[in-house]
């Protein structure tokens, strides 16, 4: 046990429970963290766990976290129920290359109690699969909008809807946009106003700040 | 009349009027604007107006808009009854540099109908400060965050409450913080989960977030 | 006379005519150019030639030549008759800020003997202006379009027509979008597949582009 | 199936049809594209798809598509008939390092059912090189400049033709021209009128805009 | 032997002893400096030693050098006994994957002589925590804050204590924050007077910055 | 009065008094601040506080503060009576257009109570200035190290001296060193072992940097 | 006198005499110098001496110096007589815009006694200028060569010649190549073998690598 | 054969032999490259051909070629014989992991039949070093300085010198080091006059400059 402090109190001082950030994490670090956890029989979300680390990890932790490829998560404890019969939030993405991030968003989601619609695709190279969904995509109350390359799909919803918008660029593209700095400032310099930015890729930041925003309004 | 288009029905469809942002436009075009809202007897809300763009109008028309140096701004028409008696939102800044886009914020929210509370100069090198604000900034349902250089009172106060918070990089500072690029990251890169954001200096991005979500949870 | 050599055969060599480019140049330079094009009676385009710039002219030469303080720039000697009954080429513009750009594109197109359509201020932001001109817009051959910040138009109309598109990022915008950089990225990293991209605010680029274009294919 | 939406009638819309982006896209996305091509009988272009992607695929694809390890590309359905007898478009390199992308350049015009001539490795360091292509060139329509490190060859090209160019930096190089941002920004600063430039490494890009082009003219 | 020169005498001219950075030297480099370090009958300190190098050291060398993989750092010769009962110098550090520098800089300090205490795991996001350790923290002459991401421990810890403090950030990160150039300006451009900076990751400097001051106040 | 709040208890708990960073704020603002100053009957330091503002000021407060041109700063209040004999600091500069920066450095270890010694235009193009003043310099115990362009001063002095070593970079040099980035980095990337760094130009934090070492090991 | 050491032994040591660079010295500074200049009846040689602060010296010094505004130099003292017959060095240049850097070497090399050939206007757009030029830039033993925006000259021109070039990148340009970072790049990342690069516009550091050869083997 | 051109009249027209430059080109065209080599009874210089690219080629080639495993380097046919007795040329290094980049230099040297005396790891953090070895450094008649970091040494050399240098930046460095644009704007951005810089780790193009120098003035 070296020196690692776990903020169990975060939920009841913040809204949000701490998660897990595995990128940096030496497994053994994370097995000391899953331990914590244990003891305390907290839940705890793992954020950027990729297969290689999980495949790493002592395999008896592997019974006791659910594991989620696609997302790169892993849930210790057991998932709240969803409250939403009509979902609060919207998930729309530009390309499939988004996917990733896209479950990053709905798993985060998840583990707090709250149900998400995902629609996925619907960039703007071709608009009337944006036009298509608009409907449904409206009856949320809060948009994450998902897009890599030049993004231009946050900007162009911004435009036909009223809800609050949260943009998440992602690392998707080559040359220019390799990295996703384009993507994120395409999102920040946009001329649509009011969106707001998270981090390149950070879906666990966005489902945050809408768990956040729909919180503070039902108090 | 030289092809500007004016986007009328903003409000209705996006929940925000078209702002004019006058940065980049010459004299004859902000007055070719005016006129355009005079002919609808629309309102117009004009940003990044600076003191010598003004001083250079028509003095014709320095009549007939309400100018604010402080911020940089100038309406065209009547403002909105403020309709909050306790304001849904908090200005908090981190020091008094930063009152320029502290202003452009209110100004944007008054010209929407929306009052609001500021807390300026509480910046993280003494927290004490933003201690004795807390219990005063929570009353509010959203909260927008605004500094400069490195930027940390955004992150500090994601710390000490569960409000959502919008925050506004600003471009104070020199050196390596020079420009703004440096508080942009902070806010992005922020260890302090779903802080969301917006570009350098943008206080009218930052209240029409800030708007679009009071406006999407009354609905 | 110190050393300048103009390059007076370009155009039977490229299709284009030399510009004399005044950004960097002093009066001095200016003049001595000037006098060279005089003595040769041959026609010359100045461009980025500021309002400063002229007026510190000797005022000799201000009836010798055209200027146009919209679009920066300066004419010696005759326009040709514009050939197009139904113009070739459309410039579409995102923003009423932008209109210094679409008109140095227009100058440098008169210049060689081509008119051109100009669609401003119908940027994604209110995608109703852009849907409105649509069909006008395609009745060109070639379209430029102009667009600073986060530049999604060109991106846009891409995926709308199937019409070649040169984009032409410009300068406007502040903090991210400062200077032009994310534009030029935006249109470079665009998903839409063939869109051809000129330097900032390099509407003489674009222009000859679409000459050279045009050219080629009436050979 | 997980939310992938193809757009089968790009080609009408906008003369190109749709490319999948191997680049950032799973082994599993990519097989439920393929069976969304084969369900349709539709023709599909599949660009960077690298040979480790490719070997990682379903063997029983591999009979399905025709795939092309100097280019990263897979095609599946047939390649039309190529329509030109003496091929419109001029594809001209720098050095041998380009290979890459001048086949990405060759297979999406094929692919299209357009012929091309190839001219590598007449970089400016040995301009006699290029001397004795140049009249070679000139028999096209088009022009497509592929070049990495200081990326010279476009602008000089551009000064001895009158032939539009499209020119394509390549990520070739190291130090300052690592990655390829450097041949990019002499393309798009050159003090050559007209140069179009498209994305780092984009071939597919670059073929894309000569076909429009030509598609435009021949309308 | 290949031209290699070790500068035994450094401790003597600098007050702190040569160490090798071994990032970018070869395996046989490495081996010879083991073998001059030898022959001199010296100590010496190895930084930057990752495990895979280790791995491919001539096993003759394993016994002779102490090899810490935390830290990566080897020690060839004996450790001085620790001067220390109360350590002048106190490690903080923001979050546990900061673990590898804070343990580069104790192996640092406890080569010349020096002990430390470590606080880790005490950033900005829960303030109570970092709250808890000042008392102890104060009791150290000089802190060494360590933090990556946003970085803004050692601005909020500079705020609240009168002892001097060398920041060190660290690459921990992703998006913007990735590669800790975002934790680096942090620190930078504090708001808070007076905080000293190393290079990115650089607990080796930080240790030694904190050994000159505490010989030259001792001296 | 709008919203400044001075933190008059800095010193007690930094052990550094508040300094008034001025670049930033309007002369009103300051006005307020030698307001509060002169209520409190507080002594201030006003920093990058360049001519042109304080012509602007008041008159009435010119008398009040003592302005320093070549610091570019004024001190409201008495100075505190020097206490070194001996001065335990040496400001060491490479060129003399570095000389404001040392000033500043000066001025605020002369406000708190410090002396110093200044050895400047000592760079290492010329070598033999340095080793003439060594001996002088070295009778300090600390040395703030002023440099731009490749500032190699501070790792050259590093090698010859065992005193500890802040390095303030400054913004002098054009083309690659033009704003002091260039400085800024060969600080941080020295291969000098413990050099400690700045901001650039950052005078006012280095003089804070070695008052709080100094108070640290006197305590 | 404050401080300031003049290297008047420079040339002694190094085949360079002291150049005073004058962009970031007060007017006050610069007095001092020539008054240590006149005292020890040495030649100096002013840079970056612009015409505004030329103006503002004490007139007294205005007939002491020789002042030239086209390379913005002024020289204290006599020239040496210009020893070739046929000058060793070659100055090119891309266009016209470049004609101050051009100088500033002119100058740099007649201070020192060197004369030197200048071939203005002579950029890769227009090869057939380079070409007539070429026999007597050849007559040269070091060829410079100066040029902006996407410098691809030095480039073209190593192709041709056997002379060692050395190339000066300047800060002509808009856009991407703004600030002359890509005509540095484009001479650093250059395909050429054997190019050697100084900063953006130095004209003096290019003027001096020349000298240094000659000197070097002429000894 | 694939379109390859090798520019075997390069020496004749340049002074200088083509080389082949590995790092992007496939197995398969450096065989048929050594191909076109022997057909033509050629020798051909091939550069950064790393150790896995070189056990790859088809094992018929490993005893035409002489492999330098320390400077990523191989030759076809046969080396000039070595004319200098004492080498005009001097490589000067600032640290072991300098080492595979002088090499590359000494390789190119000698393959075009000039011997060179290496001076390794005498960098400035040690200056004695440097100063033992300058009577033998300045019998040469051109430095080459190899630095990586801050690469200071260029700089500090040049102060000490009336020879010119070459300065070759080298990518050795983490964190504001990584990479090498440090030293390569320390090298360009120096304030020692004279100083001619090539890109980063290019000790081929270091090399080709010194035998320029060396050609044209012994012509």
């Amino acid at each position: 046990m070296s020196g690692i402090i776990i903020d169990f109190e975060r939920k009841q001082r913040c809204g949000i429970e701490e998660a897990i950030l595995c990128e940096r994490k030496s497994v053994t670090q994370i097995e000391e963290i899953i331990e914590l956890g244990l003891e305390r029989q907290a839940r705890l979300l793992f954020t950027r766990f990729n297969k290689e680390k999980w495949s790493q990890l002592d395999p008896v932790y592997h019974q006791q976290l659910a594991y989620c490829p696609l997302s790169s998560t892993a849930i210790l404890g057991e998932l709240d129920k969803l409250e939403d019969q009509q979902p609060h939030i919207a998930i729309v993405s530009g390309g499939s290359s988004d996917t990733g991030v896209c479950h990053e968003i709905l798993t985060t989601l998840n583990y707090h109690g709250y149900a998400a619609r995902l629609f996925e695709d619907v960039g703007v190279s071709a608009l009337w699969r944006l036009h298509d969904a608009l409907d449904e995509i409206n009856k949320a109350k809060v948009i994450i909008a998902v897009a890599g390359m030049e993004a231009a799909l946050p900007t162009v919803l911004s435009g036909m809807t009223n809800r609050p918008i949260i943009a998440v660029p992602t690392s998707v593209g080559y040359g220019v946009s390799e990295g996703g700095q384009l993507a994120l400032n395409a999102c920040l310099g946009s001329c649509a106003a009011g969106l707001m930015t998270v981090n390149i890729d950070n879906g666990f930041g966005a489902a945050c700040g809408a768990i956040k925003m729909i919180n503070s309004f039902s108090m």
